[in-house]
């Protein structure tokens, strides 16, 4: 069932279901008849989400098609709508006595990010939800935790006897994570001005992978001890003071530059964004996750728009040995990595050295790696199927839970905070390049590097 | 220069030299001119190796040939002939004055393997060699050692922060050594008859691959460091008793079977071999090193002819992580593996757990390689290429000291003396499988597997 403003028919909201499946289902093998049936499950309702009347009246239709299938009253609320038409639309659902949840069947809502635009707006609108489905019901959902590989990072590092030792301070240098898009703003001007790159993609995706990453082993593999462990992580996160966002925070803005050879505008010149714009489309920042594991680990992250190649991709870097055998004799042998692969390439990468072929001891650095989605028949469930099901199932695992939004707005105000206090200068590096020169100083004078080509 | 007791030109000889280059070259783009330069080169000489006086005129000879090339006198003695001829030799080159090692010129002397067919026959072989030569111009020479992934070991071992800190009893539940070969005894019966596999691999290839994979790290990466180390392994090898070879050894004649469909014949019925022969062509055994890094991790050394595939391998399996997690919710998860393959592939492959593609949440094993000679530009240099140079350049880290030969065949004497006490039931596997059905239970008892195909 899809309720909307726009006047259509349900045969229209059909046809538009099934050009659109034809359009992107990867299997082309199913018959017609089999769409058919598909489609006559397709049902659409026109509805002014603020008309408090139209509710019951959808409740009423909810019902006849319950009889139909025998779901029993049973329904997953998807608001797929800007946020501020949350809070009106759980409330009138409240009102028309369309959300039950007394045990004889259950109604659940589905919230796509962002949740609030800060703790004080998250925390409200949280209130609001809260008092109507209660937490249990309330599925945030991040298509990012749906990806296959970022549920990879708990078995890679769980069931592997050979990096579940390494996973520590002893054993680790330091950790990137990068998400780099070529994309500027598209039309997405309007949201983009009020979100920027903090909110968009470092207080969800960003601090997903390092959650992910960085966690305790949790005590049993239910989604409540998954989550009590990535709460964890970010609990631990040293505390962003002003002093600190300016020695370990980069903030950026592309101007005009060249991407793949074509010019490509700046920022300030998008559609629908201020020409004055002091939104930031990329931020860099090293954090420190203070706790037994990692104390001295660095986590350097990067993420923005218009640069040079578009990948999500996690890098554990491990220590440099010792300088005696061949670290002595050789000078400037590399450190092993381990790459962990999000997107667009999915997989494993890990580089360590080797004897170069040959006369002579030289010692080259090699990498072997795994694709999880090189292979053309493996293909991987997009990150949405995976997720809607989960809903269906009732298993939160990969959603996120209300702590884990309330310390992500806690990690990222802190450093909004900071930010407003000085304006910035902007645009400060040009579309198709790795960001602002201050990027790079961040990692180089701790004397590393970021693991960009 | 090639001294032979066949009666033929120079010019012959070169002739034969040219056909040899030109069949066996990796490189065609040569011009005949630059191959005519290097077969001037090539010098014969006559000897009946037994003809004291011939010694002489050889040495009148070489000298001339000094002059030529500016060679100063420095000259290495190869000696490519059956073990009883050693002793013979070398006492007539130095009554011929043509050992001198004063500091003026130096002399040298390779040997190839084996070294002797027991500990007292090495030490005698040695007293003589030892006396004319002295241990640092004495090359004893196994091809074995000239391989590039042998000398890689060392560097996967102790370049990598990955695989150094793993590398003990904590994260190691044990290591197999596997040398197969799918071939006979060919037309090496006479030779086989005597030596059988525990001396013509074990003694020397197999001992190797546990010297390197299990030796600590070298105070510094010269010949003797290295050497000390290697031999610090043998002397740790838990002493065989005759009970322990019962329990731990298993040894194997090969009866007639089938390779690659073709029925191939018994040991016993090959050319120059007793048609009651006890030779074993086939050993399989489980060791210990009795050290703080080895305690408890058994070594499983497997070799053998007429087995069904052909390769050198050395897998290192990792301990299997504690049942919890993934290891509880997930019967049957393998533990990770190290692969480190010596021949005809040279490289590295990893095994290790993650997620299945897919809805549901299941754990595969999955493979993640280098190979070092796929790649048809990579060529690794000739094992005998390498080993040449370096006695040219006077470097013996690749070439058996000594005491690894004594350490050697006190292991293996130990070995042959038990057998000696009971009459073996040969031939015990059909060619064509792996090998009696004692090798499989020496593992099997112990929870393990063979990791053959």
């Amino acid at each position: 069932m899809s309720v909307g403003r726009r006047d259509k028919t349900e045969d229209e909201f059909r046809k538009d279901a099934e050009q659109a499946i034809k359009r992107f289902s990867r299997s082309n093998n199913g018959s017609q008849t089999r769409l058919n049936q598909v489609l006559s499950r397709f049902y659409y309702y026109r509805l002014d989400i603020y008309n408090k009347d139209g509710y019951a009246q959808l409740g009423d239709y909810l019902s006849e098609i319950d009889k139909v299938y025998g779901t029993n009253g049973n329904r997953i609320f998807y608001l797929a709508v800007a946020p501020e038409h949350f809070k009106p639309i759980v409330e009138n659902l409240r009102s028309a006595g369309m959300v039950i949840n007394d045990g004889t069947s259950w109604q659940r809502v589905v919230i796509e990010k962002p949740f609030g635009s800060d703790l004080n707006s998250a925390i409200m609108l949280n209130e609001v939800i809260n008092r109507v489905f209660g937490e249990e019901h309330i599925y945030r959902i991040d298509h990012y935790l749906g990806k296959e590989m970022l549920q990879n990072i708990m078995a890679i590092r769980f069931a592997n006897a050979l990096f579940e030792p390494l996973w520590n301070n002893k054993y680790i240098d330091h950790v990137q994570i990068i998400s780099s898009e070529t994309v500027g703003v598209e039309n997405r001007g309007a949201y983009y001005e009020k979100a920027g790159a903090l909110r968009d993609m470092l207080q969800n995706h960003m601090l997903q992978l390092l959650m992910l990453t960085a966690m305790e082993p949790p005590a049993i593999l239910d989604n409540n001890s998954i989550r009590d462990e990535k709460v964890k992580v970010l609990k631990s996160l040293s505390g962003m003071t002003y002093e600190k966002v300016r020695q370990h925070v980069v903030r950026g803005q592309y101007g005009s530059g060249q991407i793949d050879n074509k010019t490509v505008p700046g920022y300030r010149e998008e559609n629908k964004v201020s020409p004055s714009s002091d939104t930031e489309t990329f931020v860099a920042m090293k954090v420190e996750v203070e706790n037994f594991r990692w104390g001295g680990v660095p986590f350097y992250l990067l993420t923005g728009k218009r640069l040079p190649a578009k990948f999500t991709e996690i890098v554990i870097q491990f220590v440099s040995l010792p300088e005696v055998l061949y670290f002595k004799e050789l000078r400037g042998l590399k450190p092993n990595t381990l790459h962990i692969r999000i997107q667009p390439m999915e997989g494993v990468e890990l580089y360590f050295n080797t004897k170069k072929p040959g006369i002579r001891n030289e010692i080259i650095q090699v990498g072997m790696d795994f694709c999880q989605n090189c292979d053309a028949d493996a293909v991987s469930p997009d990150a949405y199927e995976r997720l809607l099901l989960d809903v269906m199932k009732g298993d939160s695992t990969l959603f996120t839970r209300w702590d884990e939004v309330e310390y992500a707005w806690r990690f990222v105000d802190s450093i909004s905070r900071a930010w407003a206090e000085e304006k910035p200068v902007f645009p400060n590096y040009p579309a198709g390049t790795w960001g602002p020169y201050g990027a790079r100083k961040l990692i180089e004078k701790d004397g590393r590097q970021w693991h960009v080509v």
